[in-house]
């Protein structure tokens, strides 16, 4: 049978132990085949029912009562549900802010811990605006010290051997994003830990891409620091507030950079002297916003419930299936792959390319129902959710990225 | 007619033009005398619906989408309706982060760009997070610099002569907070920014006390920057996001220190040198928490329908008919008046302090059915929100005041 076939992607379906997890969702169009829960997740039943509460009762009714009945603590605990996912303690997480404020933060308190050591290193395979904080993380930190982005030799992959050569004695930090956002590469988390922690170096990962997508093992691989985002894998809303990961033995050691009220030991003391908080609380800043930082939780929970080694065996095959759809339907019309073929270096997402990206993808949403997202100069990403995406549904995707170019609807 | 007269109050609340906004709030236990809507607004009827067209509609329903309908530019919108409350431009206010957040990126901006100066000037009314965060500023902008922390002579007011001593030709900033948090001391914001401007300073207000309940006039006392808080006078929600200001011509000339990508000119071309958006956007971060920043909506519109001159008018007299109440029920009592009796110099809420002030307010919490709030060592804030704040309120909690020190109820 082909994999095009409709009976192949049924079969799959079928045998899918994930299949019901579909219907925890709200799915307003079911003929709407959505790739991008990599970039917005949909949204989980049960966080309909939860912003009511939330809005109605909780701060409608209770007030300022709120605070002392569960808002207070929030950001710890579900920092500590997050935890379950990453191989981390419950108190080594918590839940603040966006991503580029938790990566500044966590960096400079980095740098200035090493503040012996003038290099960050990273790569061009990382997301330009965490590039960005990296560099102004300097500044605050160690103003003489540079950032040394390791060029991938193809663009979309990067050898453990190119970025070990640039990590050296006056290495104070190594930083990656674990998953790739545009190739979908997934680096050698324990790897890269270790060959930083020989040089002496910290490691602050950006998990972004792959938290909620597949298990991690923090504490395994004795990673320093990590951030990550929540509306992606995880669900939690568009611009849902960000995690952040400091390992215990490092949090007595590193200071938030931005003394916030929500970090300091005794916010209601108001002392004029600023006394961080103990634990993983000072890495708290200001007030978190409730509302967005609440709604995390039912994302959250569905996958805690469906467990992250299920999770990433049906990502594995969603994406294999989408490589095999790929060889069969799309290479042969000038389309090419930029995502790895080896599973254990692929994240949830296929990208694929034609110098016609652009313009497809405008058609794929447009005229054929698929959402997918475009990443120049040439990418369309396809994202698999297994909580959520069928294999009829990629099925269906890859059909419409032949028509679209077959048929030269792109050039409309 | 004594103040405490039933009769008294119900006239003044009869002549009250605002008094139909109340039914505009959600209000689940009518008896419940709440005074602390200056730590947590009230729910605006208006915030139930467009949270469940945010969740139901918007997320579940739009996907990704969204953000080309309406949640990419919301930041820079609601913005430029807070600029209505504050006497802006509509492109030199967005609504972002926390307000720590924002204190320390406009602090930091606003110190690099008088780096010649070596002085930050605030004073111990400040909020403590934000004298902490100034301090904190200092690090990547001036490690040499200093915080100069004018002390008030009464710990209550401020003498404008008293902080223009501490302003001179090294100060680069002088940064306070525009109502006090503790006794609603308000400073004359025209004339502290023209001593500052006059010594060649920038002024940065922190106007989360002030916001929603008084008219302000940035442009006309040519204030260079502002920050202030969402989710007091302006009903936004728990922990709603914060703005700020940045006078037009200053915006080209500060960089944000924290270069996150909605901060960025073309977030999506993905480039890895880091350029800033034009204007006021520039002073973006991370992705911003959509739910809750477009909680802040209602709230605002309320407060722009009904008008601040008739807002801080009704606030006055609350205020004021509060202090009647004091003079009359609470002083011969033992309790102090921490607030100005100057209308013009008192924000809204008024300040009491009693030596027994936290055990008289868990009473009046857990045995009167009264919410104000406590603030260290002796000081009970009962805040005023002229939208939905009756006088008979405050006849009645100034009431539940007297009858717990009178009964001895906080002494069970």
């Amino acid at each position: 049978m082909k994999p095009e076939d409709p009976d192949y992607a049924r079969r799959l379906d079928e045998a899918d132990p994930l299949a019901a997890f579909r219907e925890r969702f709200v799915i307003d169009e079911p003929g709407l085949i959505y790739l991008d829960g990599n970039s917005l997740g949909r949204l989980p039943r049960a966080a309909v029912t939860r912003a009511e509460e939330l809005v109605r009762r909780e701060w409608g009714g209770r007030l300022i009562r709120g605070w002392n009945e569960g808002w207070w603590d929030l950001a710890e605990r579900l920092g500590g549900k997050i935890a379950g996912l990453i191989g981390a303690e419950s108190d080594e997480v918590l839940v603040a802010d966006s991503t580029s404020v938790n990566l500044y933060k966590l960096a400079v308190a980095a740098l200035r811990a090493r503040g012996n050591r003038a290099k960050v290193v990273t790569d061009d395979l990382n997301f330009p605006s965490d590039i960005h904080i990296l560099e102004a993380a300097l500044t605050p930190a160690r103003p003489d010290g540079r950032l040394e982005v390791v060029p991938s030799p193809d663009r979309l992959t990067m050898p453990t051997e190119a970025l070990a050569a640039a990590i050296d004695g006056d290495t104070a930090l190594v930083s990656l994003a674990h998953t790739a956002f545009k190739s979908a590469f997934v680096y050698d988390l324990a790897a890269i830990t270790r060959i930083a922690h020989e040089a002496g170096a910290l490691t602050l990962w950006d998990l972004s891409h792959s938290v909620g997508a597949m298990p991690l093992d923090l504490g395994g691989a004795g990673v320093d620091l990590a951030v990550g985002c929540c509306y992606k894998y995880l669900n939690g809303g568009p611009g849902a507030p960000a995690f952040l990961y400091v390992r215990r033995d490092l949090q007595e050691e590193l200071a938030n950079p931005i003394t916030g009220w929500f970090g300091s030991r005794d916010p209601f003391r108001f002392g004029l002297e600023y006394q961080p908080a103990e634990g993983i609380r000072r890495f708290l800043t200001g007030t978190p916003p409730v509302l967005s930082l609440a709604m995390i939780e039912p994302g959250v929970d569905l996958i805690l419930e469906a467990g992250l080694d299920r999770i990433r065996e049906k990502s594995v095959r969603q994406t294999e299936y989408l490589i095999e759809l790929y060889d069969a339907l799309l290479a042969p019309l000038g389309y090419g792959l930029n995502s790895p073929r080896e599973p254990e270096r692929r994240g949830s997402h296929v990208s694929i390319s034609h110098p016609e990206g652009y313009r497809i993808n405008q058609a794929l949403i447009h005229r054929m129902g698929v959402i997918p997202d475009f990443r120049l100069p040439d990418s369309i990403r396809l994202g698999v959710c297994p909580l959520y995406t069928t294999y009829d549904e990629l099925r269906r995707a890859a059909l419409a990225l032949h028509t679209v170019v077959a048929g030269r609807i792109h050039e409309d």
